[in-house]
């Protein structure tokens, strides 16, 4: 059975991974016959959202801690995942890729990717086993793969922008589709950055889950 | 537009809803034709479990606020809950069940319900509207239905015996289906009290919704 390590950023839209994308990831990886492993960064979240009011809590939680939540306790540290153990990647979105596993919703394009992120990514990409990027994680990409790299965040101008300023090639993908950079290995699609809805967002994870486990 | 009301427990299988079941429930209701509208009691969860530890932390935190994470902010306070706006109603399962919309797991067959949540739930059955309850959530059948109420929570002895002391009936049933009360229009299924896995999880859940929009 084929093996996809999932690195997560914390548990809620607002904050960390994406709680949809992240659970139809999972999902899809089992119906396409192969196996979850999850894995997150042993850090503090950038900060907590209340995600009823939309307002910044006083709280401090831990993305491990909190991604746990996710993957029912079937989890481990960043620092556990060596690449070499896995036939694949996939990151589910979430505004926690762009608060805690990179400084995206800080610093924009001059942002950057959290060491243990970086690492993590760049050896798959170095051991050209395919990866999977869900919603805004492939805001790493151009980070991860240098210039040229293609990728989708969907149809956001100034998200697209980034990326391509980075040395990124974004391409405009409708969310029922995915885009894969067929030399690097590298699959994006826009999910909950153009869904309106939960099955929505699952029509373009199952594609690129799919696709991603027939690469691996 | 079938309209089926949904009501969260929190946010984490151990301390809140279980958020696969969660999830799966909403692309469910949204795959069978309907729409989804969730709620949940604005209270102080019975305690936080760390879920990557399995332990009890200090912290306090609320049931709306944490549910609202699942839902994307996309969430009203259980009072806001009007049974004559909705076909349907859905309750996941998650320890929240049985911590924050009871007290079952303190006090087993001789919980209580919370009282919004016995007011809902009730109101449903009054209304003879059809209900789903998935997992843990159908120990709290008996206490809205009354003397012999059909239901399940899969195979687990213990529990299916307080099901029993409490009034119900307790019928053993396969992860991948479902048990439906005809007369009572009331259905039930074991979901992670027997599932391995999401995609297990998931074979119970969408039989269940497939037939509770059936019934809407």
């Amino acid at each position: 059975m084929k093996k996809v390590a999932v690195i997560l950023s914390g548990c809620g839209v607002y904050d960390g991974a994406e709680i949809h994308e992240s659970v139809l990831s999972l999902l899809a990886i089992e119906q396409s016959g192969a196996s979850w492993h999850c894995f997150a960064p042993d850090v503090e979240q950038h900060h907590v959202i209340n995600h009823r009011a939309g307002e910044e809590s006083t709280e401090t939680r831990n993305v491990l801690d909190e991604a746990a939540r996710i993957a029912r306790g079937n989890i481990q540290p960043l620092t556990a995942l060596n690449p070499a153990d896995f036939d694949a990647l996939l990151l589910p979105g979430g505004f926690g890729v762009a608060k805690n596993l990179s400084d995206f919703a800080v610093n924009g394009a001059n942002m950057a990717v959290h060491d243990q992120v970086l690492e993590a990514c760049t050896a798959f990409a170095k051991a050209d086993k395919p990866a999977g990027y869900v919603c805004i994680s492939p805001i790493l990409i151009p980070s991860v793969y240098g210039p040229g790299a293609k990728g989708t965040i969907g149809t956001d101008p100034d998200t697209a922008a980034a990326f391509n300023a980075m040395g990124g090639e974004h391409i405009d993908c409708p969310v029922d589709d995915f885009v894969l950079d067929q030399s690097r290995r590298v699959l994006s699609t826009p999910a909950y950055m153009l869904a309106t809805s939960v099955s929505e967002a699952a029509s373009g994870i199952n594609k690129l889950v799919k696709k991603l486990v027939e690469l691996a």
